[in-house]
């Protein structure tokens, strides 16, 4: 049984965590932390866990932590960064859900977050835990920055496109619209029910913190300059994010639907979360609800010069939690789907 | 493994069926069958069971569904009375959702479902599914009438009070609202998004179908004579349903909350998925969306004469699919959470 | 032109006063105050109010709202009471649409709410705004304290069987469900969309502030002792609420829907915002979404001792801001509907 | 006073148009056609209407017709044009909601809604009811094809761009998402809210019905060739679109945010329902739900070669009756926002 600490274990990406660490065969739960809560009963705050977790909460104390074989941040910015290096010289494993290791320009991070990076010196040896790219150095890592939940719906999205050059990458769109529990578990009147229901908007239309880590990530897969517009949007749902996501194939690869959906096929034929549907079928949300899945679909509307990727995931599992004990079980040679056989909630 | 087969496997209550017994370690699904979908794939139709239930729908016909060691109905009320016989008679058990085999009285049960019962004569046979009240029946039965959502619910949260002659049979009220996945996959009007969302209304209110079969309940678990008031509501939300149960105490129980707290406690105290909580909690459906349990809790407003009882489940699971695969789990010598240990998902 | 000024402009009741008045053929709105907004346009805040409201929110300074003819109250509790004097004095009517005068027990007022009422020699002066009881005090009074939402459409569900004597009032039942903006607009985890969206719960069931409210109306109507048990519920929708009722009929009234019909008919035959629909009908919040009606039917369920009464409004209209305006029509000489002749939005 | 009928009344748009018409000061609703619903009162099918609508539903027949001056169309596909000839020529004005008049291009008309045009002759005269490009038109037509919904938020956002030729209009995005009630009044499994609720998805996204209606627009518009990508969502909302437009400026925009911000607001200022909301602010659909308005916001993200326009509607009103009102009133040379006054309704 590999020994488990979460940090932050009172907000949705943490619950997450929980409520699939509770069913993972081979982990114990040692140490959830959350320093408002401290002494209550977790399935106190959370009775959708009572029976299956038995734990309290703890002062986030690094002590406590270093008995953990791995520790989950799921924190705000800001908090991994500090508590980082003395579990990894402890010897702990580090998988941060926050953004804290994501971004390899330290500059970059620093404008997009406000703040001052205080462990710089890891940025380097994070390694990015998006599977269907880093899985081998995943397997190596002892810090692991998560990916996003934006960020991984996109990237699933283009990489095919963006890996071999069959699109315009200097003019990409990711239109992306998302359930308003990506907003986090917090008091604040943008995300009253009142606010978000039965209402849709963008938001962040003219930059968002997600930008730079997607376009890191496309870069890397191009080998490339690109140029992507991103616009996230608040849908009036919980769960779920839809990217839809938009490029110009180069001269010779219009009009070539059945080409490129084999090369998506291909491309993910042996990965367990991402699933091409058929061309022109249309993913919805809700099939991936509650599941780990990315589930993937290709059009190429008039002419077909223009292709438009359909790209869903759930937000709290292969946007943030689901994807964090993906890693886990790379990094400690487990099944890689261990804990997360769950099937989507539908309807 | 347990050879299945489910007849009626493209509405709601059928594909939870599928998205629970696709993970049962002891099971192999053999038979889905749907007239509309024949020959079509399953996860074609679901893609939320893409990689999970390699099947192709069927017609039904008891010759292919003889061959499964059980046959679950999710069928519409009229069918499983119509082959229950053939499959038993060859050896199937047989575990219907449907209303067929619910109700002892038949002149009752063809008044309130509006056709002539074509099996009467398994209806004395039938073991009302209910684990907490009939466990050890059901394990020797071959045919299961799982109970209805509502009934579920309510009886659930009557059962400790009318078990012990605490209130007054004769005016008990139970006031429940369901989400409006209770009323079937169908294409009808009434539960458009654009006619059920965003709104709150009564349905049935002077006369519901479930009524008969809460009494037939009650009036066992009572040995007396019950009068109940039950009147449906329908709430904008998917899955869950929330009773909320008015009864009045006989004299020297008023004011004693504690003790009807331990009552409550003691009568579950083994039961896996009733789950009582702290005197004056509140359940919220969303704490047992996806899983099998029962959340209940007890208020003695003002005085304290009048003991409102809180009871959730979601209607597809405890309510439904997840019931049935409880009563099947009791009926082949399997640990009875088999298949049902998920946990709710929050948010 | 009646020169008005609105005291607590950024709440919901706030937001639906501008919206009601904005339109008023005979209302000047000449003050909204806000103390956390000050200095900003009501309509950079709301834009749903932008082109009909040309107002900057300002301080709530006595000064400047006695130069109103009336001042409506949209404030939380505890505030109204600060500064009805002096408006009153200067002689500017108010109309409190908080609980400050609602209760003419001042001790009770103070258990339920908490703290000292510091204008207690207003409160036998203050007129309880439901116009379809106290039409002919409103017209005459300076100070209106306008009925709750869940008081107003319990009140309306139950005046007439009360008024009559038809029931037994020692055991009324008031199931009552409302929609997530009678929480009001205040940045809170409870009322988060992900914490309110997809669930339902019930929420203070051993003890709410209406009660007492709308006990003292029942009481009044039925000029004898009356025990309600009220159990309030929140339904993941943004506007309405729906009340259930539940009264035991006295011998000889039981089992006559036809008579019960009747007495509502005639009860609010020339009431102009109280609308019975024929016997047995469901009465859907959508149908009075935005106007200021209520909605009631009856029904007699299984033998007929217990009259179910169903009553539905838009807690926000009918249950604050539209009944506050009604107030103000009858107040200023007005026809009661100016202003108030929308309807519904459905879907 | 305007004798009005409305042939199609029992859909969203005719209910929609019902609640307008009902409070317009200077119409008569004389007649209310519906086939399935013929000799019921109106308000027993919409209750919502009580006490406003005092009409009964007749057989669409051309005789009773023919006696108003105006006759709306919220019907199918189809009807319109059965019926239009025979009114125009006994001097009726007839508006037309549906598809039939929109295409000038009959071909494309038949290839897209899959059946013959039986009123050809009729389409050149047919005036396209946007007011905000064709008033002048309007007010002289006869017979106007109201716009569709998505072609009107999608037109209104691009115009500007491209009246004055500052884009690359041969590669323009229209990531569009609409709330549920788009998809009309109709049993159907794939609207239910089972179906819809708590979910996201695309649609259509080869090519919609509404491609042909918004390029032809946007080629009057700009002159030249037009060549756009649209894909349609459905967003588990009831009421509301929301456009988000992508373009890439020519050279010399590039960056210029200021100056498009300006040229936005000096094509709208004299547009009593287009409200171009400050640069880089977000519209929200709850700001129009309910009213006749479009907001329209600028972006221009990064660096600043693609300009972002987001634009909403709300899809009954300035979508469908509401627009349809707007043009009436230009027909008969009312204030252009006679009955149209109505603030959205918010929250």
């Amino acid at each position: 049984m590999i020994r488990v600490g979460i940090v932050g274990g009172t907000g949705y990406t943490g619950v997450e965590l929980l409520r699939i660490l509770a069913l993972h065969p081979q982990v114990e739960i040692c140490v959830v932390t959350s320093r408002s809560d401290t002494g209550q009963r977790v399935d106190a705050l959370y009775p959708s866990l009572r029976g299956v977790v038995d734990a309290v909460f703890s002062l986030p104390e690094t002590e406590a932590l270093k008995n953990c074989e791995v520790v989950f941040f799921a924190t705000p910015n800001g908090t991994a960064m500090q508590m980082a290096r003395a579990l990894l010289e402890s010897g702990s494993k580090v998988i941060d859900l926050s953004a804290d290791f994501r971004l390899k320009n330290i500059a970059e991070w620093e404008k997009w977050y406000g703040m001052a990076h205080t462990c710089p010196e890891f940025v380097a040896e994070a390694v990015y835990g998006l599977p269907e790219v880093n899985r081998e150095s995943i397997k190596e890592a002892r810090l692991i920055a998560c990916p996003g939940c934006y960020p991984t719906s996109v990237q699933l999205g283009f990489l095919p496109l963006l890996e071999n050059g069959m699109v315009d990458a200097s003019h990409l769109i990711a239109d992306v619209k998302s359930g308003v529990s990506g907003a986090g578990r917090k008091a604040e009147l943008a995300t009253l029910m009142s606010e978000t229901g039965e209402s849709f908007k963008a938001y962040s239309a003219s930059g968002h913190r997600h930008l730079p880590e997607i376009t890191q990530g496309l870069v890397t897969a191009s080998n490339r300059d690109v140029k992507l517009t991103f616009v996230p949007h608040l849908t009036p749902m919980i769960r779920g994010i839809h990217a839809t996501l938009y490029a110009r194939l180069s001269g010779d690869n219009q009009g070539k639907l059945e080409e490129l959906q084999s090369l998506y096929e291909m491309r993910y034929r042996n990965e367990r979360f991402v699933d091409v549907l058929p061309a022109k079928a249309h993913p919805d949300t809700r099939n991936v609800k509650g599941s780990n899945k990315c589930q993937i679909s290709l059009h190429l509307p008039q002419g077909g010069d223009t292709v438009v990727v359909l790209s869903v995931i759930d937000n709290l599992v292969k946007g943030a939690a689901g994807q964090a004990v993906q890693n886990m079980n790379l990094m400690f040679g487990l099944s890689e789907d261990e804990g997360l056989k769950t099937v989507a909630l539908y309807p």
